[in-house]
């Protein structure tokens, strides 16, 4: 094989991530950063070995350098991200993403045109920031079908929901705290309401059951309403509450994908992942389950992944066929998606009935006449009021008939606090 | 590229995890397995798609078969399974084992051998079987430098302290229980003395930290010691006891490598891996720490991990320039290392003392005297024939140091009953 100059690196970025990019590559021999894109240029930078003539604030002066073999796309959200992507392949360039919302939007159409143009598109840094997860399901799990994520893929509720937990303090209490911290934005609502993990989620999906999966069809319900009372019941039902991003394919290849928070047996090893840190569990067969947990975000774990998918193209390079099969993400079939309401889950559910007298028995026939059989109900506390605080656990029945037993245990006059899918 | 014939499998050893390979590859189309080599070619099997012309019980059939490409020794142990490989590397076959001992033992002739042959030898199963942590380590994670590894290995050893720790109940009761369930062998030295732990942190920590470590220099104490009373301290402290595999590279680069018994915070994952499940957790620079777990052991994990390795091979045999650099195992530098005399740990300490009076005050003399600070110590209970129960936590001291200050504990006339290093 004869001996080649340095494989070119071109960012576009130099924030957070782009920095640790930058200062990891330093240590590597065989690549060199050659042109930066930065928004500022007039921003001062304290980085290492940072040679400002390379740096420009404009992204397309990287993406239309002949020179460069791989860019690095590192600064989020879908524009100029998609037209710079675009352009960069045309040129002839790999990319390297760490940008989940582009590919969860996009991606069906950016992967075809990469490989229209034989070039890849990695995004290990998109999903679970430094948790190995896109390469190990490519390579080694291969020998797998994996039919079931669940997967927790956002830092910002883990962290809020295990502070709630150990605080017994409110939702509310918490984000504020976290947003002083620095580790909510102040508009939460993409973290908070499972946008962020709806994105990766259902780019996790689509590389696992190799079916594309459409964002829309996503299911997603955040963790605004849930209480600090939730979280208690749910301890001393031998479960914790985290914010859970899975993918189910049933048999006959139907596709469930959903977002929603969830209570998680405390023998599962999810419910011990605790403040930011991300894990995914995938169950399929030969290697039955598996769980990667580790840093879901920062400066020096993505740069982890983006830095290790540079290095994988960077590999490949030197070869006269080094398209390797692992780094394909051309999906052409669509994922037969099932509706919410047509799956069936187990419930937990919190009332606050208006009158304790033969309110479990009345909350007991709306079940029953909904075909919803009952694992448990518990009635907690009776107040001064007279209203009782209401805990129930459903067996496995249809979302479908649980949505019908709310609507009729309200209109008897209850108040349901929370409907939260329990893991089975 | 050429469309190339189906890739040829050769397996030797249709046991456990020969029979779940077998089964597996069945459901890929660019590979075909072409000659099996059993112990025992009269043997019973049902196994579904097996053409018996092609079992053999003679295992040199198939390394020496010029059809095959790719040969996966399975049946574990030294020998025949060295001369095996040797021969099949030089009848021009790639190899994938899970046979962690030969590895272990003669890991570094081998991959040498197949360098010089141009051949690699792949072996994701012989460390933790299914989950993914050798194909991670050489691919993405390849842009860190990781100076830490904490495992938990062995199968066996960890269901053992599982069931301890659930029950109560002694180890001698444990064993006896596991060893009726098939969770323990007959003779049970390999795994509750922390051979197969050591076998497979050896390999871990070479290809981890890219140098070659010796398997005569890995410390290694087994859990056969591990006391009921023990493991309700650990508990009262907030701790679990696991076995853990463990490999340290210190800041001038020497590696610190062992298997022994270890109190791990509840708050780490590890402490939560229970039963026969695995887990490696690594530390390094950007990543931060990763855990990967699953199941270690069994005839479908393991499979994933043999398949995972055939599969990766036989994408590259249709390539003119087909070895990866992930796939080298090479490593010409072997590590200095450091001696576990010449560490500084945390201990949990458990004393019975001959006499309760002043007998703290005795043992705090003791380990001022040798430079030991104490974290905590405890007189629990005093007996009716006087002796009371001990128990210490030191702060991170000298392992010399203590070895030192328990032999003049024990002089003194008490009786040290455990001595277990806590995780830092």
């Amino acid at each position: 094989m004869e001996k080649r100059d340095k494989i070119k690196i071109g960012l576009i970025g130099l924030g957070t991530v782009g920095s640790g990019v930058f200062k990891t590559l330093q240590s590597f021999e065989n690549v060199e950063v050659t042109k930066i894109a930065v928004r500022n240029i007039n921003k001062p930078r304290n980085i290492d070995g940072l040679d400002n003539s390379i740096v420009t604030d404009n992204p397309y002066e990287v993406v239309n350098d002949s020179e460069i073999d791989i860019v690095a796309e590192l600064i989020g959200g879908v524009e100029p991200a998609y037209d710079l992507i675009k352009t960069a392949i045309k040129n002839g360039k790999h990319i390297v993403t760490a940008n989940k919302e582009l590919l969860a939007k996009h991606g069906e159409e950016l992967f075809n045109f990469a490989e229209e143009h034989n070039k890849v598109i990695l995004y290990e840094a998109a999903i679970a920031g430094g948790i190995p997860i896109i390469m190990p399901i490519k390579t080694i799990l291969a020998g797998n079908k994996i039919n079931k994520i669940e997967a927790i893929l956002n830092g910002t509720t883990n962290y809020i929901l295990t502070k709630m937990d150990v605080q017994g303090a409110s939702y509310e209490t918490v984000l504020k705290e976290a947003q002083e911290l620095g580790y909510a934005e102040a508009d939460p609502t993409g973290d908070v309401e499972g946008f962020d993990a709806a994105y990766k989620i259902t780019t996790l999906a689509t590389i696992t059951f190799g079916k594309r999966i459409k964002l829309e069809n996503v299911y997603r319900e955040g963790i605004t309403k849930i209480r600090a009372q939730d979280m208690d019941a749910a301890n001393d039902l031998g479960y914790k509450i985290k914010l859970i991003a899975s993918a189910q394919l049933n048999e006959n290849g139907q596709a469930d994908v959903r977002v929603h928070p969830m209570l998680v047996s405390k023998k599962a090893t999810l419910a011990h992942i605790d403040y930011v840190t991300n894990a995914v569990s995938l169950t399929g067969h030969p290697v039955g389950s598996v769980t990667l947990s580790g840093p879901g975000a920062g400066e020096f774990p993505t740069a982890s992944s983006v830095v290790g998918d540079i290095l994988a193209i960077a590999a490949e390079l030197g070869k006269s066929d080094y398209i390797l099969p692992m780094m394909r993400c051309k999906h052409d079939d669509n994922a037969e998606m099932i509706n919410i309401s047509d799956t069936t889950n187990k419930y937990y559910i919190s009332i606050t009935a208006k009158n304790n007298k033969g309110v479990i028995g009345k909350i007991g026939t709306i079940c029953a006449n909904n075909d919803i059989s009952l694992e448990s109900i518990v009635q907690r506390c009776v107040s001064q009021d007279n209203t009782a605080d209401i805990t129930v656990i459903t067996e496995q029945v249809k979302e479908k008939n649980m949505q019908n037993a709310i609507k009729q245990i309200e209109l008897d006059g209850n108040k349901v606090n929370s409907l939260i899918r329990v893991q089975v």
